[in-house]
């Protein structure tokens, strides 16, 4: 199974140093997601669920996912607003989650909770070890069985430069 | 300071369960490396030196990366023989060598070998939680000053396919 942690694009900046959840993507960041996710579509990824955090600059990049073809099935979770518990999300979202083998999900959201959740499942701990770009992406291999903290494999990092 | 790590192309199998020095890229090594170059060359990537293995597979992937002039400067390093150990390269090569804050330096080698150093440099430990398939590329931001063990981030991890 496939995990890929993708981060919402750039988004205007924040006002009075709030971090509004209606912060929406700049021109620039709608163009930029639009073409990184028509490079994803051209490299045949498909993902059987995205799942995307409910601020409006993480729903905006999962819809131009959507709007790529890159899955047909969207889900707005909770979980995966800033400071959402990783732990929390396996317990009540993965576990009792139906999964196949090829199973491919992609979760859109936010930094530097993204790249935590990612290095926990991979090493066990978050050392903020991993760069994560707006709309840069991260790929694990998740095992299908067993607990998947620190027993995941990651395969792609990629900042956007790389899929433009 | 930036590392990239490459692992070479594909190279003809091993005869007898051998793992000859000698083995060389196939076609196939050769063609895939030479896009996976071009690509790089495209994302304006420049390497202030490209050290590689001197096994006859490695070598050959750093002179495609010359040839796709990546870098001016190409040396062959025992240390990134298979088994090669990080403690001693980085004591004995990367300490004494001048740096500055812009180098870019790429290490041509092998696998197990290439992702565990990574891991090493960004968690202080190898647990071979990284997949680097052939032709593929980790990149790690060192820091300037003091030990890079377990003090790199990584902001780069591509398979081949993301860059052809």
């Amino acid at each position: 199974m496939e995990i890929y942690f993708i981060r919402h694009g750039i988004a205007v900046e924040r006002q009075n140093g709030l971090d509004l959840p209606e912060r929406a993507l700049t021109k620039q960041g709608h163009k930029k997601t639009e073409k990184v996710a028509q490079r994803l579509r051209e490299l045949g990824l498909k993902f059987d669920l995205i799942l995307t955090s409910p601020y409006i600059r993480a729903q905006q990049t999962a819809q131009i996912l959507m709007a790529a073809r890159l899955s047909v099935n969207l889900e707005i979770s909770d979980y995966l607003v800033p400071e959402g518990l990783l732990n929390e999300w396996l317990e009540q979202w993965w576990e009792p989650q139906p999964k196949s083998e090829n199973t491919k999900l992609a979760l859109v959201g936010h930094e530097p909770d993204l790249s935590q959740w990612a290095e926990i499942l991979i090493w066990g701990e978050a050392k903020d070890r991993i760069v994560l770009k707006k709309t840069g992406m991260i790929g694990v291999e998740v095992p299908t069985t067993g607990s998947p903290l620190g027993q995941c494999q990651m395969f792609w990092l990629t900042p956007p430069r790389l899929l433009l």
